[in-house]
């Protein structure tokens, strides 16, 4: 087993067969996470994510990206940037960096300007549709518009050989306040890699992640010995029965891990959360459930594909 | 003991008499520490928090703070603000939202004025004489002259009966990119707080900070049954030996901590690393030390508080 990928949502299935041929032909862990994040980032009718992305409160496309490289810990990310092409080349430029990899809003614009990196409109038509509706709609509570929608992440793990690392991108909550940061772009939350242990990712309502610093606790919970799979369960488990105490329910959670074996994991607190495995050069698509209390996941078939809605 | 608080570096020393009176007239956790933090923010001196702190590569001082509550896990912050008299008034005031709670750059401007916080200008002519200064000198390595000074972060822990809190603020590193964000707004790197565990904070580079999440590990250390004074060593001589691997030296960091019962501790990998305790209605300036891998803690005397230079 050379390489092994595991990324969320369905959405994310062509971008991994990208990467696939691309580390069939010898690309670093680094690079096949560009190759299968790009792919989402670029095709509009994957609203969570890049180009077409769900706007602001404003109608402003605000993109977050962050890459970690688990052989050396560095990382680098973009926070609340407008326009910039593929905010995860960006993020993987800042990593490497001893001092200013992580960057946000005019000043990683500036970076992302001053270093070449292409720019573009990432409000289509549709976005703006879409905004235009939703603000048609009375809302009375404007925390409830802002929390019920709109928050798929790609996160994408991958190991080459020995060499973990992680990539994510999103246009973070739609109708969320101008600025407004999710996980994604914040380590230990959105993302964690470690090469000697592992890494994980999240996606969900970010502000709900954030409590827990789930990526971080998945990852040293392998750490302490745990199993992958035990891992993700266990963490989000303890989440949510501590966000209980306190009489809250979490918000949708998804998470993803792989060990640094390359065994695969996830586990989720919504109904269905689809992600892909790439695994001894096969992709599948698997869906985790959680349905009272209890985790599960299964490989997804045609039944399933058909009736699924989602991204 | 009613109440119990510890803060980072000598400045604090003022603001926590401040908050003893506070905290004596019967007021909350989250009020004593805002007046802690407050009094370093307002005064000039104190060259890297709020007025007069220490500007980005442009000239201009970028702020960031956060609060967390650690009976609910409620956190609000603000990233890379400019104008905004008290960032840490703001960030408490985000903290208890669902959402939307982390803003950054014009969009937690935004919120700040909507909800009536006062501006102010911070470039003072110290803090402008300073950054010309810095300027003039001839710079071959730009990522070297960010790296080496100017990161230090006002961090308050505070508890009233069993409740628990912590509340951060800084101007960040002197010289950062426009937009470089450290680790003092970052839940889980600069600050995490759990009522029914303990809290923590950093102050340093914050980028070295982030690489290990070091806050929560401190407090997920406690919640294994590990002595508060134990945890910040072991997490912090954890993260120095896992950069060595590398061949990485880590950049300044000081840890602090406290558990849920409040004992106190702090750990560092500078020479020397003050903090100060208000405990059993007194309030003491202590000194962590480091030298050859070792770690110690002293009460500060005269004869150190002559000699030292700092901040």
């Amino acid at each position: 087993m050379e390489y092994t990928m595991i990324a969320t949502w369905k959405m994310s299935y062509d971008g991994i067969g990208l990467a696939k041929e691309a580390l069939e032909k010898g690309c670093s862990v680094k690079e096949a996470i560009r190759i299968a994040i790009q792919n989402v980032e670029e095709r509009e009718e994957f609203i969570s994510v890049g180009h077409g992305g769900l706007p602001n409160i404003d109608g402003h496309v605000q993109l977050d990206a962050a890459y970690m490289d688990g052989d050396t810990l560095d990382f680098g990310g973009i926070i609340e940037v407008e326009d910039i092409k593929s905010p995860i080349a960006v993020a993987q430029d800042l990593c490497g960096l001893k001092c200013n990899c992580l960057l946000s809003g005019k000043g990683a614009e500036s970076y992302a300007k001053k270093k070449g990196f292409p720019f573009e409109n990432h409000l289509c038509e549709s976005s703006k549709k879409r905004w235009e509706e939703k603000k048609k709609e009375d809302i009375e509570d404007i925390e409830e518009l802002q929390a019920y929608e709109g928050h798929d992440t790609v996160c994408v793990l991958g190991k080459v050989k020995k060499h973990l690392g992680v990539g994510v991108s999103t246009s973070g909550l739609f109708m969320k306040q101008e600025g407004r940061v999710g996980d994604s772009p914040i380590i230990g939350s959105g993302f964690y890699a470690d090469s000697l242990i592992g890494c994980a990712a999240a996606t969900g309502l970010g502000e709900d992640i954030m409590r827990g610093c789930l990526s971080l606790r998945v990852v040293d919970k392998m750490a302490e010995g745990k199993h992958v799979q035990e891992a993700v369960n266990e963490v989000l488990d303890a989440h949510i029965k501590r966000m209980a105490l306190m009489k809250k329910d979490c918000d949708a959670i998804s998470l993803i891990a792989m060990d640094k074996d390359g065994n695969c994991a996830a586990s989720t607190n919504i109904c269905e959360f689809p992600f892909v495995v790439l695994q001894d050069n096969d992709i599948k698509l698997f869906v985790a459930t959680y349905k009272e209390g209890m985790h599960n996941v299964f490989e997804a078939d045609e039944t399933w594909l058909k009736q699924y809605k989602g991204d």
